[in-house]
């Protein structure tokens, strides 16, 4: 198993971090905008990806497995690209000075292939869109992402 | 042994990509304006990171394993943080259309601690960096590097 992770230091406090984490309305303010679902326990969320122009580039449902307060946000895709059925993706949370710190893992990848290279790449870009959504009130989620090739 | 990977695609032809990772003058244009040493197979680098301030940061030494013209190049960490020595850096490049395609690693990390995920991060804004120095003339190496948090 094959594990992408990242790690971000927000300047906000942790209770601002997890809302963006754990609520529908804050995963749409920095991955994408085309966000939908019940983010509980056992509720499953959509997410949807367009470029600019307006093409649906792709998408994907995940289950919501844990939310614990101000801790972690669980994450377990159920569909959408072949490599990520099955996955996780873990965001925990800790409070250091006055940083809230975010430890993410997209974990149990079958492999490391290349799309799981550029999945990282990906995945720090979206951290970053976190990281300003949270200090700056304003994120990057798609259509409005940074794309880093030719694959988005 | 863990492995970071990213993976970017850069609008420019794969001679430019490699100038900027097989010569001092190109590194220093992405990764630390404070590069030198000798870019030659057996030859080392000295890598030095500030911050704005002028503040110290850290630093490290590699050895260059390889270099492969417009396909790949190799260092491995003799110095620097102790998580880092013997661990390899590899750029692999190959071309996808109008595109330079680059496979990041930076391979054989004993384990996946904190320190391994804010690198993780830190390596997609330097290889983000390398695009937009080799797409638009102007990379962002440190001191004017992008900070994720509070390890800069």
């Amino acid at each position: 198993m094959v594990d992408i992770f990242h790690r971000v230091g927000i300047k906000a406090p942790i209770s601002k971090v997890y809302e963006a984490l754990s609520t529908i309305e804050g995963i749409a303010g920095w991955w994408t905008k085309e966000t939908t679902g019940v983010s509980a326990p056992g509720g499953h969320i959509e997410v949807l990806f367009s470029s600019p122009s307006g093409e649906r580039l792709g998408g994907m449902s995940m289950e919501v497995m844990a939310l614990a307060l101000d801790e972690a946000v669980q994450w377990r895709f159920r569909s959408g690209p072949e490599e990520w059925v099955g996955t996780d993706a873990l965001f925990r949370l800790s409070q250091d000075g006055d940083y809230t710190i975010v430890r993410f893992g997209h974990r149990n990848w079958r492999e490391a292939v290349e799309f799981t290279e550029h999945c990282s790449t990906k995945w720090a870009t979206f951290m970053l869109s976190l990281k300003d959504l949270v200090e700056k009130g304003q994120g990057k989620p798609a259509p409005d992402d940074i794309w880093i090739g030719n694959w988005h």
